[in-house]
C-alpha cells in the first residue's frame, strides 16, 4: 500500500521548517513556528478556541483506543486539579507483546534516514499544532495550569521544545556524512582506498516517563529527540497527566501510518493505580533510552539501576535568587513577583531562595532594610494577585495535595512575612486556588538551614537574611553544588558582586538571569535559545537541548569496502 | 610574566591544523598531518632515528620529574616485553595535594576559550609528534609492539586519534555562539529583548586510566577530549607502561606553562606495585570524567560505581569474522594472516572467530572444504611468518605472561590447525615472541561454544565450523549481543549474505569490514574517518571519536540580561 504521506511531499512541506530551527539553534535569536495567540488559531485546519474546547468536551468519559498490540485492559482516573473527573480510559498494555510490536517497525524507520525522520516529526508537531486549543484544556485539567499559560506552555512552547530537539537530532546524524571514499597515499605504490558507508543507528526503544506539571513541555524533547534519531518511543505518562501524552500518542501514530511506517513505532504504556509501571519498564532489557522529569528520588533511581540505557533526567533543585541591589527597585518586585505567583510556583525553575543581606539593599529609590525589602516583595505579589479573576488566571490551581499539605505546613517553618491567602474560583469552585506564601528565615541559623537547603515545591518561599553578598554567593555556591539548581536570578549593580555570582553559576553550571525587571522570568526559557536546565549541578543530568541531548540516542555503524 | 607562547602566534601556527581536521571528520576522507614514515623526522626540530633512540636510552635508569605538587616518593619498576628492565621513577602522588593543586589554573584553561584551548593541545601534540622516534621505542619497551608498529600505532596514529578529540571537542563547544542577541516580538508594545552569554564550562579533572598494549593510540582520545573541553587531566597509567604517557604529562605540562596556564591542569598518577589506585581516583569527587581501555571487569565496575563521573570504556569483545565466499582466495587468506600475526593479535580489534561452513566455500579458485579453508589460513600464516626477521617485525613480543598462558591454554580446546612457534628474536633474547595460534571448533558443540563465546585476548583464533552461513549470520548476532565485538568483519560474494551481515551490524551496532583482501586489515582503523568502537554493543560504551565522546565532557551555562 502506497503511503498517502509520500517522503516528497513531507520534505517540501517541512524541510523549510528544519531548516530555519537549525539556524535558530545556531544563532540562538529568537524564533518560533508556533503561535502563542490563542487567537492566531482557526484557520488552514486548525482548531479555534471554540472548536478546541468542544473537541476537548468530546473526549470526556470516552475510551481513547490507540489501536495497540497487546492491550489486555482499559484503565484511566484523572480528576483535574479544576474538580472535573475527566472519565476518559487508555489501553492498558501487556509489555511483553507490546514491547516486541515495536520494534517490529524499526529496521524501515532507520532506512528512511534522518532527514524523513525529522519531516515526519515535523508533521506530526504540526498536527499537534492545529489543536493547540485541544490540548491546552488537556493540559490545563490535567496539570492544574491556568488557562492562558497551559495553552502557551503546554502548547506552542512545547512543541518548540519538540522541534527543537528534532533539529538537535538531526544535525547531529548528518555531521558524518553517508558515504565516503577514503584514498591513502603509498608512495610509489597502489594507494590503499575504500568505499566507507556511515548509518545512524537507534539504540531501541526509548521510555519517557511524563510528569504531572508539564506533560507536554518536559516530555516533548525526550519523545522527538529518540524518534529523530530511529528509536521507537514507549510514554509513560504521570497517572494525573496522561490525556496530553495520550493525544500526542495518537498523532504520532496516525501520521506515521499515513506515512508509510509502523504506527507502533510510537505507543502509550497507561497503568493501574499505585502499579509503578516505570520501575518495571525501565528494567526491560528492550528500553535502551529513559528520558524523566521528576522527584529526584526517583531520578537518582533510574540512574543507579537502569544501566542498559542512557539515562536523561530533570530533576529537583533549590532555586535561588541572590538580591544585593538594584537600579529598578519597583521593576525587580514585579519581576520576582510574577515569578513566585505564575502556575503557584510549581515549577521546576521558580526561585526558591531570596538570599538578601541583613544589613538592606542599595537600590535606585535609596537604601531598603531586609525587612522593607521583604515587605515591598510582599506587597508586589499582593498587588499582582489583588484581582481575583486576575490571580486565577496567573496562579491556576493546586496540582495534588501533597503541595497543599507543604504550602500549609511552610508557615511554621518561620515568621511569615506573606501569608498564603485562598481564591475562589467562580468557573471551576473544587479548583484549590492559593496565593504564594513568603517566609522569613535566618541564613546563620541551623534549624533554617534545614528548610531553606531542601526544595519545598509549590507556592512557598524563603526570604533569607545573610550576613553579606559575598555570604550570599558562597551560600549560593554551597546551595548550587548540594541541592542543584535549574536557575540563578540575581540583582546587584555592583560589577564586583556580578562578577563573583557568574563565576560561581559557571563553576557549578548553573544558569543565570541577571537583573530581570520586565517581561522575561527567571523561571521562563525560550526553546532555540535558551538552555533548559545545565546537566551539571545535581538538578538534572542533561539540558534541554544540546548536542549531549541526542548524540548518545543513537550510534553509527560504518560498513567499508575496498573500491 | 608573560607567556612564552602568546595565543596569537599559537593560532597562527595550528589554526590551519585544526581547521583540516574539522573538514576531515567532516568529509572523512584520508586526511593525516602526522608522517608514518621514519625517515619523514629529522628536520625542522624532530628527532631523526638517531636521536630519539638516544634519547629514549639517555631515559634508561633516570627520574622523571615533573615538577608535580605532592609528589610522596618516586616508583616505577617497567620491565620491557623484550627483556629490558626501564629502571625510571615517576612521582607517586598524594592525591590530597594533587587533586586540588589540579583545580587551581582550571579557571583560566576555562576563561582561555573553545579555540586557545584547541590550539594549545595541537602545539602539545605537535611538539610530541616531532619527538615520535623517541616515544616509538617507549612504546615498544613497554607494550612489546615491534618496532615499526610501536613507531606507527603509537606515534602518528596516536597523534591523530588525539587531534581527532580535539577537533571534537572544538566544534561542539562553539555550536553555540559565545553570545546571541534576542528580541521577541510584543505585538504594539516594545519587543522582549535579552542579551546572551553562553560559556563552556568543564566538568571538573578528568582521569584517563591507561592501558598495556596501547598506551597512547588508547590514551590520547580521552586526555584531549577532557583537556580541550577545558577540564583538567590526570593520567594514571597501566604499571607496565607508564613511560609513554609520562613523556606525554611532561610535554603537555611544559606547553601549558608557556602558554601562560597552570602546568597543573595535567598530572600523572604512577602507583606502587600492587596499589590499585585506579579504584580510589576513581570515587574521588573531584574526577568528574574517566576514560578507560581495558578489561570488561573493570570497566563494568566503573561504569556502575563512579557514579559522579561520565565514564567512557573501552572494553573486550569477542570479534568474528564471517566466511562465506569470495572473490580472491588468496587475497583474502593473506589479509586475514596479517590481521592474526599484527602484534601476536593483542588488539582488541584482532578477529578471534572465524566462522566456516562446514561444507565449504565458493571462491574464484573453486569450492573449497572447511578443513581446506582453514589449512590454507595455516598456511597464509606460516608464509607470512616462514622468516624470523619477517616474524619479529610484525609479531612484536607476547605483552605479559597471562597472554603466554592463555596461547599455551589453547592447545587444549581443540584441535590445533595450526601449532604456535617459539621464534628467536636476535637483539632481544629474553623476547617471548610467539606465532598464532588456530584452533578448530564446532560451532554445534556445548563445549566447544565456551571457548569461542570467550574473549581470548592474545594470538589465539578459532576456525568454527557452523552448518551454513545463515547460521554463522545468527551467531555472529548473538555473539555481538551477548559479548561484544570491537570489528567484524566478512568474505561474501553473495547479494543476500552480505545484506544479512550487514543487517545485523546495523541492528546490534558493531563496525564492519567488507571482502579485505589487500593492504587494510580489519583490526586498523583510521582516525578521521574511521569510527573505532561503535559504543552501541558490549565491548564499549563509546566510539573513538563522534559527537558523544565529546559533548558531555561540558556543560555550557547561559547568562542573560535585559538589553
Amino acid at each position: 500500500m502506497a503511503a498517502e504521506l509520500t517522503a516528497h511531499e513531507l520534505i517540501a512541506k517541512h524541510r523549510p521548517t528544519l531548516d530555519q530551527a537549525l539556524e535558530a539553534i545556531r544563532t540562538r535569536a529568537y524564533w518560533s513556528p508556533h503561535p502563542e495567540h490563542p487567537k492566531a488559531y482557526g484557520e488552514n485546519g486548525s482548531l479555534d478556541a471554540a472548536a478546541g474546547k468542544a473537541a476537548f468536551d468530546a473526549l470526556l468519559g470516552t475510551r481513547v483506543d490507540l489501536g495497540q498490540p497487546g492491550t489486555d485492559d482499559w484503565v484511566g482516573g484523572e480528576v483535574s486539579p479544576y474538580g472535573i473527573e475527566l472519565g476518559v480510559t487508555y489501553p492498558h498494555a501487556d509489555i511483553d507483546t507490546l514491547l516486541p510490536a515495536m520494534r517490529a517497525g524499526q529496521r524501515a524507520w532507520r532506512e528512511a534516514g534522518a532527514e524523513i525522520r525529522a519531516v515526519v516529526c515535523v508533521e506530526i508537531l504540526k498536527r499537534i499544532s492545529d489543536r493547540t486549543h485541544e490540548f491546552a484544556h488537556a493540559v490545563m485539567h490535567t496539570s492544574g495550569q491556568a488557562f492562558m499559560m497551559a495553552f502557551q506552555a503546554g502548547g506552542p512552547h512545547a512543541q518548540d521544545r519538540g522541534l527543537e530537539a528534532v533539529a538537535y537530532a538531526y544535525v547531529e546524524q548528518v555531521r558524518t556524512p553517508d558515504t565516503a571514499e577514503w584514498s591513502k597515499p603509498q608512495g610509489k605504490r597502489d594507494p590503499l582506498a575504500l568505499t566507507k558507508q556511515f548509518t545512524p543507528v537507534p539504540r531501541g526503544i526509548g521510555l519517557v516517563i511524563g510528569c504531572n506539571t508539564f506533560p507536554t513541555w518536559n516530555g516533548y524533547p525526550g519523545l522527538f529527540a529518540s524518534l529523530a534519531t530511529g528509536n521507537a518511543v514507549l510514554v509513560k505518562p504521570h497517572p494525573r497527566a496522561v490525556l496530553p501524552l495520550a493525544l500526542t500518542v495518537q498523532v504520532a501514530r496516525e501520521v506515521l501510518d499515513e506515512a508509510g511506517f509502523d504506527p507502533n513505532l510510537v505507543a502509550l504504556a497507561a497503568e493501574r493505580p499505585g502499579e509503578g509501571i516505570a520501575k518495571t519498564l525501565a528494567g526491560r532489557p528492550e528500553i535502551r533510552i529513559i528520558d524523566y522529569t521528576g522527584s529526584t528520588e526517583f531520578g537518582d533511581w533510574l540512574e543507579a539501576n537502569a544501566r542498559q540505557a542512557q539515562v536523561y533526567t530533570e530533576k529537583a533543585g533549590v532555586n535561588t535568587v541572590l538580591v544585593d541591589s538594584t537600579s529598578d527597585y519597583k521593576g525587580m518586585l514585579s519581576n520576582l513577583a510574577f515569578s513566585l505567583s505564575l502556575y503557584s510556583g510549581q515549577m521546576c525553575t521558580t526561585p526558591q531562595n531570596f538570599l538578601i543581606p541583613r544589613d538592606g539593599i542599595r537600590t535606585d529609590e535609596g537604601p531598603r532594610t531586609f525587612d522593607e525589602v521583604v515587605a515591598g516583595l510582599a506587597r508586589a505579589v499582593d498587588g499582582l494577585l489583588g484581582d481575583d479573576a486576575r490571580a486565577n488566571a496567573l496562579l491556576g490551581a493546586i496540582v495534588n495535595p501533597d503541595v497543599k499539605a507543604r504550602l500549609e505546613a511552610a508557615t511554621g517553618l518561620g515568621e511569615v512575612a506573606l501569608a498564603s491567602r485562598e481564591i475562589s474560583n467562580p468557573e471551576f469552585p473544587d479548583a484549590v486556588v492559593r496565593t504564594p506564601v513568603i517566609v522569613k528565615l535566618d541564613g546563620a541559623k541551623p534549624d533554617d538551614e534545614a528548610a531553606y537547603m531542601s526544595e519545598c515545591f509549590g507556592p512557598v518561599s524563603f526570604a533569607v537574611a545573610v550576613d553579606s553578598s559575598a555570604d550570599a554567593v558562597e551560600l549560593l555556591r554551597r546551595t548550587i553544588r548540594e541541592k542543584g539548581a535549574m536557575t540563578v536570578g540575581a540583582y546587584t549593580t555592583d560589577e564586583e558582586v556580578e562578577r563573583s555570582v557568574q563565576e560561581v553559576c559557571l563553576e557549578e553550571a548553573a544558569q543565570l538571569s541577571l537583573n530581570l525587571t520586565g517581561g522575561v522570568y527567571v523561571n521562563q526559557t525560550a526553546a532555540f535559545s535558551d538552555f533548559h536546565g545545565s546537566g551539571g549541578n545535581p538538578a538534572a543530568n542533561a539540558a534541554l537541548c544540546d548536542g549531549a541531548f541526542v548524540a548518545n540516542r543513537f550510534r553509527v555503524v560504518e560498513v567499508r569496502r575496498e573500491v
